[in-house]
């Protein structure tokens, strides 16, 4: 019979682990210890407003594992869904002009659930080509539920409105605001003007632009114009939906969706990781509802977490490297190769300084990268050693006049 | 233009709501206060151990928080990997006899993760009918990749046979071991068996299974002998992977997924929910990690959670309700429709006692439950008043004798 004859149903992965190791796309963990010896500078993580360590939102995180336990204890929808919920989901609710939000475990969970409870069982899922891994799968799981799917040129709302006019289904636009891996914008308010005349929803991933876009911290819409401000109450649109994490600039853990209250009751009864998932842990909850009231308290962060990174780019730029002027707290530069650029990265830490690097399938058009995240809490100093640390240790072939293919950034 | 006649994106949300009404399956948010007057004793949450609030547990998190921060601060490829994660991927490893251990931010994202990275693209998956959502989804996008998705009857390995043996492709078999509406554990013996027989993988969710079953909450697959012991060293099967909950037995959030190295190093590089969520928070990991050896150090912990679930199980069936024995720390009791389901819920609140309350879609064949879950920390008294307080207020036809429909329990 057949089926006898499978190989060991993991054989196959010492093959595919073999065809990694040789494209030089192995992964490994570095485990970070408690105490660095000599200590690293960050600028690897997503901590952009350098306040998931501050000691008043430690403690607020502390306080709540003691009064609310280390955990939620059980579904949203049962036990999980505690006062601190409620204030943090008020408290976003306005930041936001919404009317209304609702906290998952986490970003990619909030995005699981906005888009597949969100988008009709007919519906068109118009996406960017470079949307997040996490909306990626929530396409996959609305298109197994019926829907369709058409994906247009990254960043290029001209495209997505010719989608939208091709079809007469009920329709969703679904973009990142801020792009992961270049820190780029998309176009906003073109994009919601085509939504607004094509009668589609627009779906947003604001996980970089919280707390670093907008006035104090308030995000992409605000930033863009999508949201109204009458005598300092903001309103967003009715057709927006947004979702954010709380675990960059918020330095928690978790995500939320904001938007309209009809769009927040429905996720409630529908969204199957809202429903199916332990809701977030009372610390976390209560470490991200302390980061909001910080920002909103001292609005100087976000700016001069922006002002970092752009620092950071025209830096880089002017000594040649292939590098996106950022509009959020994000700066990447090309390297040559993937293994170029775990080299790189490596020699950037030997010199104390800590970047990311990201190879495929973590970025989208296969060109691998360092990732240099700029952070509120960074001195002058910081960032003119972490420029001599990146650029004294570039690969042959990271400079723009040295790769001619790199010649498309400013 | 067609497109232009679109209605507004969210005007459906109205009508399904409307919809949901009629059917008495709106759901609400419960908010839980700090305290609560007069104070509920806990039979909904799935908190089995009594260890979400346990004071040293809740320090452990505290002093994560403060030593670590309130969150990971970025992927666990980046800088979300502390010491702290890599001892509880240690001891978890340990604790089911498995070679590595992988922490993910929730259970959802495990088995997410689990699935579609140790799924091949041309692979056949033979699920239980009552899987749980999370991995319902996992099925979905691993076909949206190529694989092929049977289900077979629940808890009938004979039936997953029939679907292995009628394939040549690799495969796969998916199960919880506790299934979480009703408590009970598939026959893992015999579905190991037919899996060893053809070729196949097992992967299982323990979800409801770690804490609870096995020698000191070792888990459902040491309950069942797919774990040797030799002189006090566990190890697991080189065919099968787990994933587990950190959010449940050991009251803290995340999930993980334990077996054979090849398998993690394979989850490391591809598992898309590990590589684009942010670590799990340092809190939650740290919070876990404590419950985890507050487990080993009082194995009569997970002893007495299922004898509390036994004794509602049989006192219940006793009084003429219909209710499946268990196995672990749930039991489920049926109503006669989603609406009396709420009422009974709400009426045994006003005794005091919170019970869950699962309607469509939460469950697998749309039948309404309250659900019961035990707690290793609940009295005899407890016990007894929890008893009452459902008796006292069960709806007309919840008992067998008035619905020979629910002859079918024991």
């Amino acid at each position: 019979m057949a089926a006898q004859h499978r190989s060991h149903p993991f054989s196959w992965l010492d093959e595919a682990a073999a065809r990694r190791s040789a494209a030089g796309l192995t992964r490994r963990l570095q485990i970070r210890p408690a105490t660095e010896h000599p200590p690293l500078m960050d600028l690897a993580s997503n901590d952009y407003l350098g306040l998931s360590l501050d000691p008043d939102i430690a403690e607020a995180a502390a306080a709540a594992a003691r009064a609310w336990g280390a955990g939620a204890t059980g579904s949203r929808l049962v036990t999980g869904s505690t006062q601190l919920h409620a204030e943090l989901e008020a408290e976003l609710a306005d930041l936001y002009g919404a009317e209304s939000a609702l906290v998952f475990s986490s970003g990619y969970a909030a995005n699981l659930g906005m888009l597949t409870a969100l988008c009709p069982r007919d519906g068109l899922l118009v996406c960017d080509r470079n949307n997040h891994a996490s909306l990626i799968d929530a396409t996959r799981l609305a298109k197994a539920g019926g829907a369709q799917v058409q994906v247009y040129a990254h960043a290029d709302p001209g495209a997505a409105d010719r989608l939208l006019a091709a079809s007469n289904r009920p329709a969703l636009v679904v973009s990142d605001t801020v792009f992961s891996v270049d820190g780029d914008l998309t176009d906003l308010p073109a994009l919601h003007r085509t939504c607004r005349e094509r009668g589609a929803g627009l779906l947003l991933d604001d996980a970089h632009g919280i707390g670093v876009l907008g006035p104090a911290g308030a995000g992409a819409p605000a930033e863009a114009g999508l949201v109204s401000d009458t005598g300092g109450r903001r309103r967003g649109c009715d057709d927006v939906v947004v979702s954010v994490t709380l675990s960059k600039a918020l330095g928690a853990q978790g995500g939320a969706v904001l938007g309209p209250r009809r769009v927040i009751e429905h996720l409630v009864s529908t969204a199957r990781t809202f429903i199916f998932d332990t809701g977030l842990a009372p610390p976390a909850t209560a470490g991200a509802l302390a980061a909001l009231r910080r920002i909103r308290a001292e609005p100087q962060r976000p700016h001069r977490a922006r002002a970092v990174a752009r620092q950071f780019a025209q830096e880089l730029a002017r000594a040649g490297f292939a590098v996106q002027q950022p509009t959020a707290a994000v700066a990447s530069v090309r390297a040559p190769s993937p293994d170029t650029a775990v080299v790189w990265q490596q020699q950037c830490r030997e010199r104390g300084v800590r970047v990311g690097c990201f190879r495929p399938p973590s970025v989208p058009d296969g060109v691998s990268r360092l990732r240099i995240t700029a952070r509120a809490d960074l001195g002058d100093e910081d960032v003119t050693r972490a420029l001599e640390a990146i650029t004294a240790t570039a690969p042959p072939g990271a400079r723009r006049g040295a790769d001619p293919d790199h010649s498309h950034t400013p």
